[in-house]
């Protein structure tokens, strides 16, 4: 895969300042505060428009492939021929740019204004591009939309695709991921707006975290990136700061990874998913506590 | 509106019990937790499947009548002919149901099994689904969806259609908000897996909560059951137990409410988006703290 991104011209800003009225005590002040950037993000493949999210304009690459994956419109990383992100105005016309400088719709501290978007332009192989129209042609009839691409029931609660990895631990790895993973929060301990996700090696180590207004794009980003230095997802597992919903471990799972570790409560639907695919499934993961929800026997004690 | 619920002849859980192994200073138990029930909800307008969400199968006639007033399928409540939920295969089918009992697909404990969804078969006006008819075709050629019916940069950021209400505000009512809302979070305390949203009056008291899964979809049931009710929006706010995204600054707003606070952080799309609509923006909003984003002037000191 090649990228040619804009970001390499003129940063993006991840992150902006904004002048806030602040009570503490029954009296407001005036302050300064850091925001996260939100940004709708089209992801086209192959010339066609296919899904529009509100992300962090950070980590495109890693957002494209690993979205790409979890959706099953790829199936491998060399099925994505090339990515390319450009600002563009909500038409999702391309906004000329100089060499060198900044694309207009993006103000000099990196934001990009309200009247512009990204656009991530994928170009996947024929197979997966035809596989992919032929995907939205047989349900253009009936239906419409709703979680990307997603317009019946069936669409909605898939099977996960891949068995994933039959991972133990040792529960003190859980703290340690989730330590490590609070560290790596750089973008939520300046605006505290961010979700993020971790791959951990075994013993809970952190590798690599990403992070994103959204849960689902920071596991995609995470993913994504995970597939493009071609990590085992037998060797680690993944810590994410939010609650399990379906959709975290639907997502987990699709990446071929074994454990799935949460900062918070997951849902029913979410530990019955996992008791199915064969995923360790952990909530409440603080400090050196955690619940387990499925497949249990595979944390072990020390 | 009428409404034809099964959830008259078989409730459906909100909840279910799951045995999990706790972790406790490195000693494991096997104990009982309550997880929120995590359903796909079909959204089916006179007989077309528009969008799919995973949703608390709770308050379903309020979700219908918010999603559908907030995404700009109807401009009113009496645009909503009927709604009709019924428990359906994942091919969206209709499972037969005895008059009296439980349908198939829903178990002993009220849980839908994983097999199974929600369907809500919603009649709108013809002048509504003309619209909505025209608004897919025009742009069922170069797209295909997103966020829910999101397929273009310029949908996923659509302008804030209703200018809200120019509300005015002291301080401790937001502190008073939180608290109520707090309180009011049932499902919440017993699954620690779900969001919430709240109506409050000026002073801060809390009127109406709707829960779910999602945090949108929280707001959208809020916002719903306001409409159904009838409440004028500019003699109250709304409160939530999440962060402040832009679709919540855009649910809150279109819902003709002027003042949106949050537990969390705001971003800084949704502030903007605040500014720009008129509404009043508080974030981090805990005991006697809030920081104020946007028309930081309408909270007043007190």
């Amino acid at each position: 895969m090649t990228t040619d991104l804009l970001t390499d011209a003129a940063p993006l800003a991840d992150a902006s300042h904004r002048e806030v009225q602040r009570w503490r005590a029954g009296e407001a002040r005036t302050a300064t505060d850091v925001l996260a950037e939100e940004v709708p993000v089209a992801l086209v493949y192959n010339g066609i428009s296919h899904a529009v999210m509100l992300a962090s304009p950070a980590d495109l690459e890693d957002f494209a492939l690993g979205f790409s994956l979890s959706e099953g419109i790829i199936d491998d990383v060399d099925d994505l021929l090339d990515c390319e992100a450009h600002v563009s105005d909500l038409s999702g016309a391309a906004v000329m740019q100089a060499e060198g400088e900044a694309a207009p719709g993006v103000l000099a501290d990196g934001t990009i204004t309200a009247a512009h978007g990204l656009t991530l332009e994928l170009r996947v192989t024929l197979r997966c591009f035809m596989r992919l129209k032929e995907r939205r042609r047989t349900l253009a009839g009936r239906t419409g939309c709703g979680l990307c691409g997603t317009e019946s029931l069936a669409e909605a609660v898939r099977p996960v695709r891949r068995a994933p990895a039959e991972v133990r631990i040792h529960q003190s790895a859980l703290g340690r991921a989730m330590a490590g993973l609070s560290e790596g929060q750089g973008l939520q301990q300046r605006t505290g707006a961010t979700h993020a996700a971790a791959w951990c090696k075994l013993d809970g180590q952190v590798l690599l975290v990403r992070e994103d207004v959204g849960r689902h794009n920071a596991l995609d980003k995470l993913t994504g990136r995970m597939a493009r230095e071609g990590i085992d997802p037998s060797q680690g597992f993944i810590a994410v700061t939010s609650r399990a919903s379906y959709e975290m471990v639907y997502k987990t799972a699709s990446a071929g990874v074994g454990l799935l570790a949460a900062i918070s409560a997951p849902t029913a639907l979410a530990a019955r998913t996992a008791q199915a695919a064969g995923l360790v499934l952990a909530g409440f993961t603080r400090g050196d506590r955690a619940s387990v929800y499925a497949h249990a026997d595979r944390v072990l004690a020390g």
